[in-house]
């Protein structure tokens, strides 16, 4: 099984984003990832929609949108609009989340939740067949570079676990930390799709990193 | 009097933005004006601090930002250090104006007010000697392209009369709809700072399009 | 000058709308007043949508609708479907709002602002031209029932000045214990709309009560 | 065992509400359930305070009230006084809920949780002794006339298999989609009381279909 | 004319409070102002009902509280039960002003709202007749100590009057930077009662430090 | 195994809080329990930042600061400052848990989450072996003297076999309604720190209260 690489734009050049765009479109990454934050949810503003539009209109690859932002269900029809083939909310801040969920579906996106560092994924049992995709941040969100949290080994396991008892189909996503070290392991516990950022941007080589990341992660 | 003129990278390629702030760099436009939007004050989220300190690697002209966002406070400092040389606050989200005009000044940025286009000038009264700016916003804030509000001429010469009155320094800013039709008008009235997005990005030639606003608006 | 009689709903028997509606119908009454409160502008909880499209079903008079919810800008279009002639906003929960009155006019509705009883009429200056109808609260929102505040002949006579100034349209209507009292001294200032709750609904003849105040107030 | 059927006034006519509760007075119905909506905590305003009392003045049976509102203890005082039996409250925005459970039966009525579609019954395990009724879920709040999320079915029993284990007495409330074809499965899975809006209001003899939810779905 | 002192508590020893206020008692500070915070509204939190209530106990003059909280019409009765003499609110946090003064004057308590370094006294034209005292804020709200801004006077020489011209009763308090040099020129543009918190309670001889604050500004 | 006994100052005489500190530094009690509250996540203010400066001033033992309040992220630092040594931030409030609990580290204080009576400590069960203190609420929180919650009992060894289960080392803190007859349980159910408010401070002997309390716990 080889994981999907989603390499974070968060960590691209921002003032260039065509042309790192366009690496990506040849990379062996499948996704690309576009970590959206609003200043409320999270202490950053990254980016948003007219940015999401620019990578849009060059990449050739799905656009795999996390919306770290409060109020997620004023914005996903924007998103999709914007060109987001998935669209993933925080489980933290949706009362409403089976609603959320069918509103991205609604859209005509793939539908994923993302838990943060505490929240345990016992949480997702009466929504985890709706899903498509459960993102599990190794990381606290806000921010780029870093360090892996340990513990995300055994929740991607319980994760795994609680899909086949629900015999669910999402796909298990890891963001945060994610490395030559990392990734091996949280492969090994059923993880699906691993987002790197700086670990790619700022290497050498960023195409032969996200291969070799492709291929050491794969088993 | 030569208005300053200070175009807006949200109407400019998101994709390409060194070679849009190079542009910049040789036009006529003296400052170049970011629009940060937070999906909370107003219905649309632009870009935020990554996306501004790229700007801000390649601009060799102050970066003049308008924080769209619903509790400023909170990012006074980190907008000072992605690159920020003006901070623009909104008058209607700003319970405690004066202490947030106080830290944009302590993090050693010009500081400034913005008033949505139902907002009276008078209400600045005991603020307005302590402003460097002050932003009348001629369209609704969250979008670019909108249809200038024709109540503005009589609003900019209302600043105008207010900053004489109390011997203020403060320049007067305008957004929205700016074009060779406003241009001579809002200057006529008093206007100090014109930003143009669209206008300018979407023209055959930004560079004579920036100039031909600097000097229609001149007199 | 005849003033329009706004009769509200608020006071009737909520038990009964239909026959309650038809006894307006037949009334001097031009509009009727839909006086929706959400619980969280005002400490009270009224009625909202599917209540409103209980009144159209059986209104032919204009549905004169006073939103005291905190965030109108999210509910406009869906009280235009319910029935919806005017939608009147209040002053303190706008921070957008020019951009609330044109979501308003675009829904095809007439558009109102309410000021609460401590704010002032001035606040109003920048926008006023743009207004169907201004609202002034002659109790504090959020009950029927309530005692008339004295300033408010003040207050109408205030915004009818400001209004001449700016060459508006803007209809003046004042709701909170109108009744033959108050009514002729509020028509005397300027106020050219009459909002009428419990002085009507609970008299003997509400027919003649409507029609008296109507007489009353004229000149 | 014979379910309690508590038909919503929500699908009623607004305009006849009298004659819809003498309707509901006459039925195998025992329960007469009320949805408060905000437009806050969900996206739809629906009735409150007023028409609550309203429907008391002429209910001869327990009004069993669903808060759908976004800070419940502001006003279960008021919800009493206006003629609530049951108050059922949502545990996505009680971060005191143990205090309102308890305000909820100082003030004298029986007290209730909600959960929406995605939180797992589990979450209730150190309060379900405290509750005299649990409301699940089966559409999303905020409209009638929704489809039934087939993944109730298991939630119900869920439930049921906590409460034993706990030796609690709260009855389990269905509400969302409940018809002749879902009402015999949940009371099978251990459901006690079935909400039916629409289903009830809109068919041809509602009396029958009451009589017939509430023998069809007893064994 | 003699100014009211009202020294701040805030500036005084919390760890023996008894005798800080036993202190006060003997001095020639007619009021004794308490600085409530509540971390939301300004960025402190000071302290509240339980360390108000044990310098009622002691005090034997007018406790003077200031409400720097986010929904004080929340807390009123509670403040007054704690042992409130006057009650000011802030009109940033207010929509509904003038049922906030209303509700501290049924609490039996004297009625004074707070302004904001940037908030003009303008805003107050329709609430002022109400006012038993308005609080002219002389430095930003949350923390003693700070520096005096001079703009104060002549927001005193407007707020004057514009009491003047209502003829309105409210007193005048000026709150911050407090000293033997502001102190006498607040009074001659018309100041009634001086707040002073680390002026007293920091100087050699509190005693003599309020007395002759006292008699300088009296004239 | 002797529990930690950690008195309340909420139920300690504000007007002498130096004595009240001597007091507990001689007493058995190991900590200095301070219940901060804003007003906003709990209805009532206590005292906050110069307050507990003040009694850290005489303080000889640790202070277990409890932050009731709504956003504790934003006060962590201060708290420190303020004298904390342990900071304890509340489940219901903390979407980014995980960061909190980083912040109160890095900030140099043990680490504790506190759970309200209707939280489970299932939800802690990815962040347990991060935490240095699990405060278990056997009250609502907000005010002192309040009813012990029998269920508390079982919580604690729910709590005691999750930590043994994950190999975690965070203390179990109880604090409302810990008496002599409540105590003995808590200990024996495997609570490691007691909290006493009234009980301590209303006895006739508070030094032989604390040392009893102490003493009849161990075992």
């Amino acid at each position: 099984m080889k994981p999907i690489i989603a390499p974070s734009i968060l960590a691209a050049d921002f003032a260039n984003l065509q042309s790192e765009i366009e690496l990506l479109n040849q990379s062996a990454g499948e996704w690309i990832h576009c970590d959206i934050m609003d200043g409320r949810f999270v202490p950053n503003i990254s980016f948003g929609l007219p940015v999401l539009e620019a990578v849009h209109k060059h990449a050739r690859k799905p656009l795999d949108v996390h919306l770290m932002i409060a109020e997620p269900h004023l914005y996903i029809e924007q998103f999709q609009k914007a060109g987001a083939t998935n669209i993933t909310v925080h489980y933290e801040v949706c009362p409403h989340l089976h609603r959320v969920i069918e509103q991205i579906k609604s859209a005509g996106c793939k539908a994923g939740v993302a838990l943060n560092p505490h929240t345990p994924v016992g949480l997702l049992e009466d929504i985890i067949t709706d899903l498509d995709l459960v993102l599990i941040m190794s990381v606290n969100p806000g921010f780029g570079g870093q360090k892996f949290i340990p513990h995300t080994y055994a929740k991607v396991a319980a994760l795994r676990e609680l899909i086949q008892a629900k015999k669910a189909h999402a796909l298990i996503q890891v963001d945060g930390g994610v490395n030559t070290e990392t990734a091996p392991l949280l492969v090994e516990q059923g993880a699906n799709v691993l987002v790197a950022g700086s670990f790619v941007f700022q290497a050498a080589d960023p195409l032969q990193t996200i291969l070799h990341l492709h291929n050491l992660a794969s088993y």
